[in-house]
């Protein structure tokens, strides 16, 4: 039924991906160009003939039949029926667990295209992929978490190991480098995580949601692999085109420097290094009264704190900080300078150097980060001229653990580790609300034919015809009806943007072409 | 460092990809050739010079140092400490679940070509993609599995919603179309699915694995869609080249049909279709002694089944069975027969029929099915001429279930459905295996170009230019070492399979080029 579509196209490339040619074409003369100008339908007279039509340029005097590529109103139709699920069902039980959801095709679509991007740049820094169960043994994932460990989700004990949903890819990372006995390593891994959280639907928190991770692990001259780290969270951050960013840069021994100098006891560190993460959502005022009135913190120490904390700037700020009285005495925290130092000489190097800024309000939530620590907010540009921009949120973040590894491994052997992760999720939902804004629309398939008639009895040939561009290698579709009308089949090319129609007919019986 | 990547590869395509050019070019001289065919290292005035060498055809006297791309050893090292983790370390608590393992980054190659081989499939035939959360609410499960309802993965009752991991892609997508009044939609998913079987490691079979699903949903002309799935799994098993394949077809109504006319009493129907659901695995003798011994069926009822499940063959069989004097009573078994019969036909117009065995044995686990049954066995070519071909295992399977939306829908309205699922995990051990017999290498990177130096205090400047082959979109990588040897540096190369070393040196000051 349909000759050669690879020397259609070799004859006729400026026609596009795919060209089709009636099966009467062999027998009706040997020039396909005369053949196919036909100046109306049915003019060859073999039993089949095809029309060409959509993005193609046509030869002169084909025909061409409805328009086809423009599929707005259906796709939103989609899209309305589609995103917004929950609502409607209030009284039914049929819903998915809460803190979920079902990613429709449109989602789909979008998240495939962010998820490559991140990927290509993951492999462009040599990572290798790794995946890893979605459960892991209960005790694994125990005291790697501080305070949030009340957010795992347990499985059920039905005789057997007692397991636990993985809480993020870096906790199974290290069980799986300690496991092996790998002290070097550096991979990349794509997949869902799972935490108890209240959901905030609205922010694009849910309490499944997927995470890129990229780690280094091992041990090397200090600060190169960080330094790639931040490098290729500019590169993606600037490759998804989500306006400006930030990345605030910290280091766990800073903090804990601060914390000693100060005067806080020992034993208060935990706690009160998660009120300092509390700085991006909160004022100092608000966190210093949790800090005293909470965690029973003496208001002068608190004070001296918040001299430190409010504190952020460039390169600068980390000499001021070394030649700070208190804290130059403190040996962790000298440490910790003397990394920064190097580290912004090698962002320097890598050309991003003004897109970091050393905070010390950052303190990141979870217990395992031993030195740098980091985190990229995108910024949007403020209502009025003298105003900072504002912060709309975390997108990626990440940093030093250098002691988790060792915390599996049965003799305590230590594989130092830096690593980031991206929060797509966050990502995925600006990029919708962006579409939306400007009404975007996506194919969700990527059918290039359909194959179509107008005529009775004619599923028989459709399906032979289909075969073939299948074995071809093409996309393409039908309708699963034995008599379909035209239209039908129009309209269905029509709404889902298929570019291509071949349309089938037969048993004509008037004069040959040519 | 570099100088214009793009312009270099533009000048001199033959040399592939990448080309890099020696900082000192631009004023060296005006021919890029004559700069780089230099008779030794270092040779030009510069601060810096570039070699390349690897698959590149190098212009004539260009430097070559050591031969990088036969990464034979290594390859096999690596895959000797990652694939047999499980052993070691039986005094150890470090593991992973039971039935669950993590995937090496080979393994993460092998399963990234099949799964978008086996996507690229579904996307030909028109799907759209799809995804469900990792687990439902417990109730969306029940009553959907039979007998194999014990083996679901429940979550531990942390207080709120009752869950389950998925045992299947097919109930959650039943649930998404009822829950969405979704009346048709042909999509794909590819996800992990978690089932409380006895794990046996050497046949694939885990707790934790992967499916890829085709479905129809929607109310068409019968056999179009049904046909359209047995061509998809044509379409992928001869494409992933396993070798020879059949793929088994039967009708639950012919089934059903069966039972009745044999004398089966109805309530009996359910066990004694998971006894003829065994006799892939078991010989007949085997299973009817479970029928009669253990499911209380009488002897000659048996021997009566006994007579139509062995029976297998092509389109004549239907005709044959069309003809048979108590199976042609029975309005259900008529039903499923002509509709094989159609399915025939169509299967005939793809050109696959002979793919395909009408197989009375062939019964499926799963309670949701309603009509048209199939599964695909791998066959090996037999030892001797007189034998059958052997059966190495099912990597694909799926059927019609028209009840199964129904059952989520409040007000019981049908979504006719019809599906398949490719047993991927299967597929990978396959291929694997064929890899690990075959000696067959994987590059776990793709790394193109590694950026090195013989000389010591040379960080910056590596970093510098690494940083401008990322940001041309090159993947490229370095040693984080601030003065590493040459001779690791290559060896790391030729390791890795890396195909361009970029050496940069400097303070040269011997005679200009040219």
């Amino acid at each position: 039924m349909v000759l050669g579509v690879r020397l259609y196209s070799a004859l006729y490339p400026s026609w596009g991906p795919v060209c089709l040619l009636p099966r009467s074409f062999a027998s009706c003369s040997g020039n396909p160009a005369s053949c196919c100008t036909m100046p109306r339908l049915g003019l060859l007279h073999g039993r089949a003939w095809a029309v060409l039509f959509g993005q193609l340029r046509r030869p002169p005097g084909a025909v061409c039949i409805g328009a086809v590529h423009s599929h707005s109103q259906v796709a939103e139709a989609a899209l309305a029926t589609q995103l917004k699920p929950h609502q409607e069902k209030s009284n039914f039980i049929i819903k998915t667990p809460k803190g979920t959801r079902d990613l429709s095709p449109q989602q789909m679509v979008v998240r495939e295209k962010i998820i490559d991007m991140v990927v290509s740049c993951f492999k462009r820094h040599g990572a290798k992929g790794l995946d890893t169960p979605a459960f892991e043994l209960k005790e694994m994932l125990t005291e790697k978490y501080g305070e949030d460990s009340g957010l795992i989700y347990d499985l059920k004990d039905q005789g057997g190991e007692l397991l636990s949903l993985r809480y993020d890819l870096t906790v199974p990372f290290a069980r799986y480098l300690a496991m092996n006995k790998v002290k070097k390593m550096k991979r990349y891994h794509v997949g869902n995580v799972w935490r108890r959280e209240s959901p905030t639907i609205v922010q694009g928190r849910y309490r499944e949601f997927c995470q890129c991770d990229f780690d280094i692990a091992g041990q090397f001259d200090p600060m190169i692999p960080d330094a790639e780290c931040l490098k290729i969270m500019c590169e993606i951050l600037s490759g998804l085109q989500l306006g400006d960013f930030l990345i605030k840069v910290n280091d766990r021994r800073i903090l804990d420097g601060i914390f000693a100098v100060c005067g806080v006891p020992e034993s208060k560190f935990h706690a009160i290094c998660s009120s300092v993460d509390k700085l991006d959502k909160m004022s100092w005022k608000d966190v210093r009264h949790e800090m005293v009135a909470k965690k029973g913190l003496a208001a002068e120490i608190a004070d001296r704190i918040g001299d430190y904390v409010q504190c952020h700037g460039g390169v600068s700020l980390v000499e001021q900080m070394f030649q700070d009285p208190r804290l130059s005495q403190n040996k962790q925290a000298l440490e910790g300078l003397g990394d920064l130092k190097l580290l912004f000489e090698y962002l320097t190097l890598f050309g991003i150097a003004e897109k970091i800024s050393f905070d010390l309000s950052l303190a990141r939530g979870l217990d395992y980060y031993t030195g740098v620590i980091y985190e990229a907010v995108l910024l949007q540009p403020p209502a009025h001229a003298e105003e900072e921009p504002l912060n709309v949120g975390s997108v990626a973040a990440g940093g030093r653990y250098d002691g988790l590894v060792g915390m599996f491994d049965p003799k305590g052997h230590k594989v130092p580790c830096v690593g980031l992760s991206i929060g797509v999720e966050r990502i995925f939902s600006i990029v919708e609300q962006r579409m939306k804004t400007f009404g975007e629309n996506i194919r969700t398939t990527e059918t290039q034919v359909f194959v179509a008639t107008p005529q009775k009895n004619f599923l028989q040939e459709r399906l032979k015809l289909i075969a073939e561009l299948w074995d071809a290698g093409l996309k393409a579709e039908l309708m699963y009806k034995n008599n379909p009308k035209l239209l039908t089949q129009l309209h269905y090319c029509e709404n889902m943007g298929i570019p291509l129609v071949v349309i089938i007919g037969g048993h004509y019986t008037g004069k040959s072409c040519g």
